[in-house]
């Protein structure tokens, strides 16, 4: 049988899955975590296509939607902070040369934000937002019915914008970015940051704290696990106000792990931009929403853009 | 003759011109005060399109670019900050009772980018910026040669994105907003707060300190007044930055009076930019010039944007 080969590579874990040439629903499905010891990136993607390959079957062509900075075009990739060893790495052609098919590389977030629009919360809207949190904030618009890509396919990049001037480290080597105070690590520092100031907690013990352990605490009751949820959930409702003014969105749709933790996030989300709104009619009919595709938004995603691509 | 007619009315002046029905010489060109005592802004409106249309001349439509927010398809204006008496005001709707022609009615600074983008600086772009920085900021984006306008036409407000947070009070009642903090009376005020937080400046005598005044007086070597620029531009650049992050334009156009400072603003401007772009294939090929159509710019657009929609 031809197959359609899609990949989402992430910062954490690398998805794949092979789809026949029509529909959604995918033949084989592959998850695997991005670094491994031993294996450089590369290798790992190149299994996980192998992998996800039913036996006998032919590649049409791979998709890959992955972290950015990247450039669009020549599947290129800048420099993916959150990628070991990704910085400068031509992806598209080191994939081309070794399956010898058309290969179309996108931004994960962009094609997660695509993905949705095509097939999940978003469908009929012509306005989008969407927002993935995890070990990074990456994110996708649609405006118009457009893909906001930039000149060299390098916008949209929601997480890298200031939201504290002089603020946290980013991961991206800036300042106070909105990456740098909501994302799950940043979570964990400022956690951390609270307990070395003489914050009172349950003790955490796990030597390597994970947003998700915070989360837990908070949601068990501990204070200052959930006050480091309500900073970063107010510093993420800041930063949509301003997205807000900026896109005038019909509905912002919220993916990514950091995301599941539910109301401890969104509460004081909702809360601080429904201040920061300037004006009432940016909120009317505004839909805030969780991802309905969950992690396989981008792999859908870059799957339908793949298709419309290489059509 | 049949004579189309452009409107752009700004927090301090407004302007009229007619024009023929092919071409973008106008015909005549009205300029005046927004605010003149005894007289609402909508009669001066209405003035200014009698003294702009020739004896005998038939009007076919009126394009009208006004300060926002506006909801573009009705013509009705939210809530203008800067004009007085403009809340919950039906200015489509008055114009068409007033004169029984087509009325169209944008925001003025989305105009102005279209108006640039289609005759201007930004000829040839496909993802353009455009700032207008003088009594408040304005903004207009294209991406993939789209106008940025949102579900209900309220998108790219630039200026009204925090970039301090609990900074100062922004005309629109939030606070730190880029407008707040780098618009002309944005500059006035910091340099206010300098000169009585005890700062030593050449003494401004003015009782009406405009932007202009402070501009003067930085160039003719005031620190104080300089300082004020230099804070004003940093503060722009930075905003800038999460801009590019979030647009990737291949082209930044800035108009309005307080632009026409120049370096006093610009270098700064620029040198804050620069540093907080997170990759510096954002920067490649991006060109940051002053308008070339300058104050006429929101005319022109309005223009080719009522010639568009009734077309």
């Amino acid at each position: 049988m031809a197959v359609l080969i899609s990949l989402d590579i992430g910062g954490t874990s690398i998805r794949a899955a092979s789809y026949p040439l029509i529909g959604e629903e995918p033949v084989q499905h592959f998850k695997s975590t991005t670094s491994t010891p031993g294996e450089t990136v590369f290798d790992r993607v190149c299994q996980s296509i192998r992998q996800v390959s039913p036996t006998g079957s032919e590649i049409k062509a791979i998709g890959v939607a992955t972290a950015g900075p990247l450039d669009p075009h020549t599947g290129f990739i800048f420099d993916a902070p959150n990628i070991p060893g990704w910085k400068d790495f031509p992806l598209g052609e080191r994939l081309q040369q070794e399956f010898h098919v058309p290969v179309v590389v996108e931004n994960d977030a962009n094609m997660a934000a695509y993905g949705e629009w095509k097939f999940g919360a978003g469908v009929g809207h012509h306005d989008l937002l969407y927002l993935t949190i995890s070990t990074g904030i990456g994110a996708g618009v649609i405006s118009s019915d457009v893909l906001i890509s930039g000149c060299r396919g390098l916008g949209a990049e929601l997480g890298h914008v200031t939201v504290i001037p002089d603020g946290p480290l980013c991961s991206c080597g800036k300042r106070g970015h909105l990456e740098a105070i909501s994302s799950g690590p940043a979570i964990v520092s400022y956690y951390l940051q609270l307990l070395k100031e003489g914050g009172k907690s349950t003790p955490l013990n796990n030597v390597l704290l994970s947003a998700r352990d915070v989360s837990l605490a908070a949601q068990a009751g501990d204070l200052l696990a959930r006050k480091a949820f309500q900073y970063a959930g107010s510093h993420l409702g800041l930063a949509l106000a301003g997205f807000i003014h900026i896109f005038n969105p019909s509905i912002i749709i919220l993916g990514g792990g950091v995301s599941q933790s539910g109301v401890l996030l969104t509460d004081p989300m909702m809360e601080r931009m429904r201040l920061e709104v300037m004006e009432p009619n940016y909120l009317k009919d505004l839909q805030v929403l969780p991802s309905k595709l969950g992690d396989d938004a981008g792999l859908v995603g870059i799957l339908a853009f793949t298709r419309q691509t290489l059509s």
